[in-house]
């Protein structure tokens, strides 16, 4: 045997996400990808700004002498402080280039959070529905997850989460706008959860951690309003990411910063820039670091990605689909008309309709749609859910047939 | 305590790498940059072969559509295939795409290989002197790290890895053109090492690995042959960075190669393939893997620097200091005149000279040089090294005071 048990469990127990890349493949293979109606995967169709095209350009025109050496581990400052400059902007905190490492996307600045602070057995919470790589991140650094469930709308409840906390407990990991549900984390929540976490680390003995993994928080409709963390408790880092703001996903650029005042903040900082260095990523890729200093304020068109959602939601809601409307993020997460979402997820291949089973994000019973996509791809789905409603008789109304 | 205990130790026992950057700095706020002779880093000064601005520009200046986004976890099966080919060249054996994942630089690659591997306490062999940041890696994924000596030409002895590996060895790390030391393994060590590992693991009943890191496999002087590793064992991998032939440390670019024919190689390269993706590096940076693709062949100038270890291993023989002429790579890993490896250095700080002392190697009695710096460097460091020899009466031929 070559592989590690770990990888090998990892690697049998899979991925859904990337066993649907691999069932709409074949899908391709056979009928035409025309033909196939993709909402498997979250890699945006959309291209990067025009302003981001702009600045790469002038970079590349006119290169500085070792734009492509080695820098601080932690990143260029001049990008640390633009960085930090967008968070005052949108917060209020007194972020500074200090409070913040540039990452090779949210993966690496997860990576590098989780190894600076997990000790062999420690806990961290993760909320179901939840992003599956959540899991293996906390594994390769010793950690142990513990899984909470949210409620019917998606919302965490607080009592689950003391329920859950326990003496190992480090970090709490919390994702909004949410990967899969779309949904969008409200401020009494976070007020109640940063007092809880402050609450029990006191009892602990020693801090939990408030990760707040927000690679969506510029993707929010309805010019509502994006709840950050900061202002309820200061055990807190935020990780997020340039992949969808900027439509940048293979370039894996983005960044982790942390409280101005968390407790023990320059130890902390120190850690998580060793960890950057002695887990291999060594620093963010150099020019992409340099491109988005400029663009911390530009987003790719939300009122795009708002109506593809509109146009989604009322789809399945007209066909008589039970789904939680998205505030935020680029997914839909309906309810699956039959209790097994794999055989549901099954029935609209038959339409070549391509989406993720709720298993997948440990919350079966539902399925993950990712509409950073095309409007023929849109459609073609949209005529595929329409279908897959008839078949189960779902009518309006009349949504829950389980 | 907010960070780990193992990350908290690892910040503790310090990179001396980075402590000489450290004291370079303020040698360089009190004396002017201009006035400090820095040798303790391997960041090339030099700029990346035209070539390479060349084909950034032109990738810029014509996006493709959808240039940043995913692709698969392995990498451009384009860039890939670019890879193969130039192994194929460069040993004649038939790589293809399937043997080649693209790397967020050598230390991503490297942590790919051990996580891919490593079951909890697994030995991996690493050979003193040694890059120091293997044996970070090697902990990040639960192995343990045993170190073997090599000999007084820095080429490791068949007989002390034939004693070291036990029952729970899984793999060698050698490094060739080496960090620190500058020479290339020979071919008959090579040949003996690969026997001496399909010996072991037969034994052992299950495979040793040789990893072969390779940033520096372009960085061969006086028209030497770089001998590869792929003959001698099948179970092999070589970890390959764009760092130093392009001079593109800052932008995390390079692959890892698996030997066509390695056992169980379907189910290992999906390991790998999966690490890259667990780990969160996801996969190489998108621009970078498309701009190296067409500079498989392109290397900096060779030539400057053999010159600049011409310029440095006879000023530093001629002032009587004992030093094995590299063969590779852009380090001299002379002999400390003195015992104490670190009371030297700071000597060499009083001549505002910064270089590494062997103990950050694993080799105390020696001190590092790194030569990828420019001729003002050189020949401020040469006077330096000059006066530190007078002054601990070094002359040639009378090289051992020791």
């Amino acid at each position: 045997m070559s592989v590690s048990r770990v990888v090998r469990e990892g690697m049998e127990a899979g991925s859904w996400i990337r066993r649907m890349f691999e069932e709409g493949a074949e899908l391709k293979a056979r009928y035409g990808a025309d033909e196939v109606f993709d909402l498997s995967l979250g890699n945006p169709l959309v291209e990067p700004p025009a302003q981001f095209r702009d600045e790469l350009w002038r970079l590349v025109s006119n290169p500085a002498p070792g734009m492509h050496r080695y820098m601080p581990n932690a990143g260029y400052p001049e990008t640390r402080a633009a960085v930090a400059e967008q968070l005052v902007r949108e917060t209020g905190v007194p972020f500074t280039l200090n409070d913040v490492i540039m990452t090779c996307g949210a993966a690496g600045g997860l990576n590098v959070a989780l190894k600076a602070i997990l000790n062999p057995g420690d806990e961290v919470i993760v909320l179901a529905p939840y992003f599956p790589e959540y899991l293996c991140y906390i594994e390769n650094h010793g950690g142990a997850v513990s899984i909470v469930a949210t409620g019917d709308d998606f919302i965490p409840r607080i009592a689950a989460l003391e329920e859950a906390i326990g003496e190992r407990t480090r970090a709490v990991i919390i994702n909004s706008p949410n990967n899969p549900t779309g949904v969008i984390y409200p401020e009494e929540f976070l007020q109640e959860l940063g007092a809880l976490l402050d609450r029990e680390a006191e009892a602990n003995g020693g801090p939990i951690f408030l990760i707040s993994d927000e690679p969506y928080r510029h993707l929010v409709y309805d010019e509502g309003i994006y709840p950050a963390i900061w202002s309820h408790t200061r055990q807190a880092m935020a990780i997020a990411s340039h992949s969808k703001d900027l439509a940048l996903p293979g370039e894996r650029i983005g960044y982790l910063a942390v409280h101005p005042e968390c407790p023990d903040h320059d130890e902390l900082l120190a850690g998580l820039i060793y960890c950057n260095r002695v887990l291999g990523y060594v620093n963010a890729p150099a020019l992409m670091q340099r491109a988005v200093a400029a663009l911390q304020s530009v987003t790719v068109s939300v009122v795009d990605y708002q109506r593809k959602r509109d146009f989604l939601y009322r789809t399945l809601t007209e066909a008589g689909y039970s789904v939680t409307r998205p505030a935020g993020a680029f997914y839909l997460f309906p309810r699956s008309p039959v209790e097994d979402d794999v055989a549901f997820v099954r029935e609209l291949q038959q339409y070549r309709v391509l989406v993720v089973p709720g298993r997948g994000f440990g919350t079966p019973g539902y399925f993950r749609i990712a509409y950073c996509v095309d409007e023929r791809t849109l459609e073609g789905a949209g005529a595929g859910f329409k279908k897959a409603a008839l078949k189960y008789n779902l009518s309006p109304g009349t949504t829950d047939k389980r």
